[in-house]
């Protein structure tokens, strides 16, 4: 059994959206165990709705809940929440696998650090999605906000995580990484991002391909895209932009006249896949790479489906053996020789 | 008569595309006097195809044409290009009003600094495209890429020149102007976004909305999104990306079935619409801001009609007074007791 633990309480739908995802996702999955933590009244009241298998679900009941107004660090001191106590059961009870909310980030990534803990020799846990690109498979991005500011040796450790990531997530063997910058040519980019192309293709344990630029996310170029948190998030959420204005316009203009709407009734199939491509929350959250344990941070407006495809992905790495990957990647590299320390 | 000098020379197409570009700018704007620098005989050659009015074309003899593999500040001390040449007649004849090439953006960059000089005050020249935007209109991104490091006075120079940019090429009133971050709180980003924050705020002659994310480039959340020259550029290339991954899937999904072609059929139109609105390049190319003439950067893939909307870009901005137009709003401002010295 894999036991999940799914924060109730968080995003923008909650608790609606994460007690209908975790039933979905326990219809689909045999093997798998959830533990909602959240207002317990609230969720049972969600849960009478739906048929489920009552053996493999747990309730914590957690009367408090973060909000996106509260200051990541004290949240997560002060407050008995949906999120935090689903990071104390995932620290303290050893058959925990992984934890899926979707709620504050910032919480996420502080309670994560504080209270879950990271893999020894990590710097930082990194925010990583999986960007649906023009092979049909992804491209991961690491990090895509958790680090605004970031040094050579933390870009150089999101390139060993997010490897790890392709392989025991999307079984991608010997996962080709480029560095994202503002150029292709070795001298592109700021020093920060010229040390980082130095290093990067110093280390054996990484298939480094070089530096790419955004388009390559999408088009495909790499199955990893490093980057610092500043431009990771710019090139996330541009994208994100550019979809959301190409579904507008489709909306608007497949709707602009008799004969495009005749049209759209012959497309609605195209067209659907066409949307599915473009949706990144299908692909199941962003992972925060780098803890003890999984934890896979969904979109906050993220949907019952969304949910349900976040703790299906949470699963999958977990079995995949995304931690232990990690650390044996670590165990070959010492970065203390590979990067002098800096300031 | 505005007279505009024309890089005949630069492009991956040239030099067809930028020929026929000048006839088609020529045809559509009577007003237009075009100087056309490059091969003489090549230009001729391709003149040739077309019926255009000669009294308003001239060409001037350049042997030499710098390429992707030279070093830019190399090439402009060197060689007698199509682009220096034009530069150095944009610099020496007053009645030179802009110039327009598909050349090397370093070449143009180079060129544009040693040659004709930025504009009194201002620190380095920004690049700066339209993109289309959710309203129907367009974001103006400064800078793009020509300043992989920045310091805050010149983001803060960046919205100064974007916003007259706006006035004069779009008729924007009080320009809105975002600052491009990993989130919208004033606290995000590293020191440099931080600090640029504050600086914007104290400045009357911008009006500043606070920060934007990716995503409000192309929802048109402001008239103006100012960004260092590393993650503009990486904004740049993530929606370009998105954009062309959309495109192939259409064209993949619209003909994947009988059903669907016959779709098409009914909804060619609204495709064509759709198709025009994710076109960054009918926007006629990216402004090279900060410098004492209008210089328009065209993509390295223009064809004839990228690089006639690019004339007609760079006759529509002399006309509407960018120059002078920036040179009024530096007066205004102090930067030296705005913002204080640094390193």
């Amino acid at each position: 059994m894999t036991k999940i633990l799914v924060d109730a309480m968080g995003g923008d739908n909650a608790p609606a959206a994460p007690v209908q995802g975790s039933v979905i996702a326990l219809e689909n999955d045999k093997d798998l165990r959830l533990v909602l933590t959240g207002r317990k009244e609230e969720i049972e009241r969600e849960l009478s709705k739906y048929k489920y298998d009552k053996s493999r679900l747990e309730i914590v009941d957690c009367p408090d809940v973060i909000d996106m107004n509260d200051i990541p660090t004290e949240a997560v001191k002060r407050k008995q929440s949906s999120l935090i106590a689903a990071f104390w059961k995932l620290k303290k009870e050893e058959d925990a696998c992984a934890l899926v909310t979707a709620g504050s980030t910032g919480a996420t990534i502080v309670g994560g650090q504080l209270i879950l803990g990271r893999i020894r020799g990590i710097k930082r846990p990194a925010l990583c999605p999986a960007i649906p690109n023009n092979r049909g498979g992804v491209t991961l991005l690491c990090d895509c906000g958790a680090n605004a500011e970031c040094k050579p040796i933390m870009l150089c450790q999101f390139a060993v995580l997010a490897s790890a990531y392709a392989e025991a997530g999307f079984g991608i063997k010997n996962p080709k990484v480029g560095l994202l910058s503002n150029g292709t040519e070795e001298h592109k980019g700021d020093p920060l991002h010229q040390e980082t192309y130095k290093y990067l293709s110093q280390m054996p344990a990484v298939n480094f391909a070089g530096n790419i630029e955004g388009r390559d996310i999408m088009l495909g170029e790499c199955d990893v895209a490093v980057a610092d948190g500043f431009s990771g998030n710019v090139a996330l959420k541009s994208m994100e932009g550019c979809g959301k204005l190409v579904l507008g316009v489709m909306k608007k203009e497949f709707s602009s006249s008799l004969s495009s709407k005749i049209g759209y009734l012959f497309m609605r199939k195209a067209i659907k896949n066409m949307r599915g491509q473009l949706d990144f929350e299908k692909f199941g959250g962003a992972l925060l790479l780098g803890l003890k344990k999984v934890v896979v941070k969904s979109h906050g407006s993220s949907k019952a489906s969304t949910i349900a495809a976040s703790i299906a992905n949470a699963a999958s790495i977990y079995r995949g053996g995304l931690v232990p990957a990690v650390e044996k990647k670590l165990e070959s590299i010492d970065f203390d020789a590979l990067i002098p320390e800096q300031e």
